[in-house]
């Protein structure tokens, strides 16, 4: 199984994102520098994945540190303030390096010394990239049950999926491609459409990768063809990820899943959407709060190396959209998952979370 | 008002459709080779529009011919069956030049000299221009009448299109757009989305191309943002072209039409096709019996000179939906507007056609 980031013993390995979808390169990461290059250059992307690597460059930029505690500690705030800069809008990133340094000031102040600070921050990188794997897999543990359920014509599960949600973008797993991966491992065969999700085309480009690598099969479409590929009944259900649901439901996410969860809802298709509990905010009643950010046009019209449009025309470029609770057959957590009336079932699902998984 | 094809007295004036959407080009074309590269190189592209280009060419092949009758048909037969060679899949190319040819063998029969042949091939050629104009113009006013109907917020029309039903697929009017062009010329104010279109992006790269030219207000969205703007209240109706009807209704066009259907059904939004007689298929009985091209791979995933896909990975590239009838609100022909139930309306509009009509 693929994976994003891993400890080798020495050094951070990376699948080398820039290099998809064509090549898979590993580069492995000795040091801070390194570190913030690769999250600058994108070679490491998604939130929880930047995160992780961000931690892990922490430690790797004082590892070989000699001093007394005092003086390391002054160097690590010096590396996560640097590794601050590789991506100053990654929210991820200074939650992961506030949790580090957190982690340094603790253990200097409970007496540790050098050495054992330095162990502690490697503990506490290994920690978080676990984290991501077990919230990840009970996701995927849930949602494979519930994939399980669905009838199967053909002696496998047909699916659709749009944007990326998969393993690339966390530690190994993904979110809404974990319950793929999980019941692949149990033999569960699947059959994946992946929108190739204009504009950007995270699905044709990240998506397929990443399925066929792991051995899933995939079958890329445009946007404009999964109405036709549910009309077929081709698909049993519909598996998305988030990036923030409200407390009744509402569903943010990459543009288009809107249309793909109303196309799912014609045709009687189950709209399943993955979400760890740290996505669910429930200081925000419906989606219609949540901020929707609009880009730049050039991603439409030049976005890929050709002007495919008359020049100064109009460009809506929302980057996400927000799906009514009433779509979502269910929202599947690493906590169970959530049926409709949505708003009673995620306020439970959130409340047993432990300390630790809050602070995700 | 951007005119595709035009006769300027001397020659036949093509809008150079290879220079879109970046520039406005006209090229003025002499004689047979000019038009059959013309219509290879896709200068001129449209069903309609090159049906209207190869009459003209064939008429420019002989224009400048000495010789008695029977030599002017040897010589229209040679132009006629070197102008076929230009794009040997077009229907509207083999339809347009057997009607030249005919005309041509007429008007020899009836005694006519060359002189008198020349200046029937002729006519005949304005004449399918005038009558391309007559169609469209026609459904235009239907189609006006049905878009003035719609409530506007603010002041406007607000509507959706896919792909390019447009002037530039015929001789001016086009046929989706049509009804816009006529309501804008009585005073109606209108605003246009227009859907990329993956993966040819014909929305983007003509339909917006157009509309800005005849100065109608357009957005272009990507296809996956339709559902979007009429969640937002930003779309008052949609409207598209047809490459088929079946006799109940059922609407053969750009992939992607499909779920823009559905999508207008769930936000209560009226669904329009504009569709000229001539698309009306009565011998065929449902949209299950339209066969759908399957296209090359490459175009979705190598479609910009970059690869955005994996090697290998299957792709699934159908032209064409068929959108059910029960989701068509109504089909503007240009002797009326069928609504439901279709089938019926759909005979009666078919039955008053005239013989010219009905050989179109």
């Amino acid at each position: 199984m693929l994976e994003t980031i891993s400890w080798t013993g020495k050094a951070m390995r990376l699948l080398d994102q820039t290099r998809l979808p064509v090549e898979t390169v590993f580069v492995d990461i000795a040091d801070e520098r390194q570190t913030w290059d690769a999250i600058k250059r994108l070679v490491v992307r998604g939130a929880p994945a930047i995160g992780v690597a961000a931690a892990f460059g922490a430690y790797l930029g004082v590892r070989n540190f000699e001093g007394e505690p005092d003086a390391l500690l002054d160097r690590l705030e010096q590396v996560c303030s640097y590794l601050e800069t590789s991506r100053p809008t990654a929210v991820n990133l200074f939650w992961a390096l506030k949790r580090i340094r957190d982690v340094g000031q603790t253990a200097a102040k409970n007496g540790a010394d050098s050495a054992a600070i330095k162990s502690r921050l490697f503990d506490q990188a290994i920690l978080m990239l676990e984290e991501d794997n077990r919230v990840c897999r009970a996701i995927g543990e849930h949602g494979a049950k519930l994939l399980a359920e669905l009838a199967s014509a053909d002696d496998r599960i047909n699916l659709l999926t749009h944007c990326n949600a998969g393993g690339l973008a966390t530690v190994r797993y993904g979110t809404a491609l974990a319950p793929i991966y999980v019941g692949a491992e149990r033999g569960m065969r699947f059959h994946v459409f992946a929108d190739e999700t204009r504009p950007l085309l995270q699905g044709s480009r990240i998506t397929a990768y990443e399925l066929q690598q792991n051995g899933i099969p995939v079958t890329v479409i445009c946007d404009n063809m999964a109405a036709t590929v549910m009309q077929q009944g081709k698909v049993a259900a519909v598996i998305v990820g988030t990036d923030r649901v409200a407390a009744n439901g509402d569903v943010a996410n990459k543009i288009g899943t809107l249309g793909v969860a109303i196309l799912a809802k014609h045709f009687g298709i189950p709209f399943y959407v993955a979400a760890p509990t740290s996505s669910i905010d429930l200081s925000i009643a419906t989606g219609s709060d949540i901020p929707i950010e609009q880009r730049d046009s050039k991603e439409i019209i030049n976005g890929f190396g050709r002007v495919t449009s008359p020049p100064e025309v109009p460009v809506y470029n929302p980057a996400f959209d927000v799906t009514p609770a009433e779509l979502v057959t269910a929202i599947i957590t690493e906590n169970g998952i959530s049926k409709p009336p949505h708003e009673r079932a995620l306020k439970d699902l959130c409340t047993p979370r432990s300390l630790t998984s809050q602070e995700m």
